[in-house]
């Protein structure tokens, strides 16, 4: 992040949700000049297009729990493809510091003496408004906890526990394969009842939503045929559709 | 959200934490064709230019902690200035549904019968990634836990008491009147020595940052002369570049 070789470097850039569209303008000139892209799977390709013709496209993308690039190869290659009047973009989905592992590569970079640069993308969760579901509303949540479902060591965060004494909007990326353990969690609660959505493909055409109570979670999914990559939401934000009018504005 | 009127009707758009290019280009193309656009205090007035000549501009903004236009004002003005063939754009800081109050603009124009479009934005909090801090680390920080520092009764959310218990970094945005009783809910734990930032203007050429102990926040700002608008971020994240690389990358 070194104001003065702002030009040139590795540029970890942030795709978002799905729409091309809503990648940000600093991303779109960025991806107009980039000689190299490393991206994921789980970018839209049309974001591919932007870059000019000589651009070299390397995927270097996870498949949801199947095959992937390890970190390691993914900054060797940072490494190979950086030179001083290169400009080389890490394109990931969403943001790449929100259970993206962007941080790390541009530590690496830095570390390798190679001008790096950051630039956000809207997550998924925030496309949930897509669904007509706001993250956070007046009188209904007065925080919002992102979690995500898998933990390095394959567990689900205990900060669950926690979040639910809240009156927080719960989001849980990566919980598709967890559906029953956060049921679990929120039905030793005595939250069984709590509303729960489930979004796959969020701010795109085919985008899919499922409402249900959350102890029905893995039935719902089962039943809809609703699969990952989705982001889960979890609290009343996500019926504040079907409140009364009087009680959504009556906080003013 | 209807998609036979997708293009015209009232488009809430997410103006992005300060830098004008991180708009999305999605938010650029409706500003582009906008009739009408009723903006915020929190937006780069540099956004107001990419409208068209005869656009329409309207301030309907509020001071922090001054004068402001009511809601109900607002959502008067949105009737006022929508037509079937026009483009009305409410623009605001950061992004519309995360403590903003875009899904009640969404539902009052709908209740009115007016088309009504989320755009959404990038919110200051993903900015600090332009500070050196990512919002989650793998082996630092398993969520995150994003907290309004001013309830609509004026209080600080009993939330953070909850958060506290987590590993989640803590965003507290509108907090900036809040630090002593902040530094006191983690002092009542133990939890005084936790690391915090302060970011104003995140994104911005003069963007400002304060690092310290949760406990030192008032101080720290007195000493900085930091001042609201800002975030505050309290968790191990504020210090991971501080980390030894083999700590850093050692959760792979």
């Amino acid at each position: 992040m070194n104001n003065k070789s702002a030009e040139f470097g590795l540029f970890v850039v942030g795709g978002g949700p799905g729409d091309p569209d809503l990648i940000t303008l600093k991303g779109y000139k960025v991806l107009k000049r980039a000689d190299v892209i490393l991206y994921d799977n789980l970018i839209n390709k049309e974001l591919l297009e932007i870059a000019p013709a000589h651009c070299e496209m390397v995927y270097v993308g996870k498949q949801p729990y199947g095959n992937y690039t390890p970190q390691e190869t993914i900054h060797e290659l940072i490494a190979f493809y950086s030179a001083p009047d290169r400009v080389v973009v890490r394109l990931k989905g969403g943001d790449p510091f929100i259970f993206g592992r962007g941080f790390e590569e541009v530590l690496y970079a830095e570390q390798h003496g190679i001008p790096a640069h950051y630039i956000p993308g809207i997550s998924s969760m925030q496309a949930s408004g897509f669904s007509g579901i706001p993250l956070t509303h007046r009188g209904i949540s007065e925080s919002m906890w992102i979690i995500t479902g898998t933990k390095k060591d394959g567990t689900l965060s205990n900060d669950l526990k926690c979040a639910i004494k809240s009156t927080a909007t719960v989001v849980i990326y990566m919980g598709m394969k967890k559906l029953a353990e956060i049921a679990k969690v929120y039905l030793q609660s005595g939250l069984g009842a709590m509303p729960a959505a489930m979004i796959q493909h969020a701010s795109l055409p085919h985008q899919k939503k499922v409402v249900c109570k959350v102890k029905d979670l893995e039935a719902a999914a089962a039943e809809s045929g609703i699969s990952y990559p989705a982001i889960i939401i979890i609290g009343e934000v996500v019926n504040a559709r079907e409140l009364p009018m009087s009680e959504l504005l009556k906080a003013s």
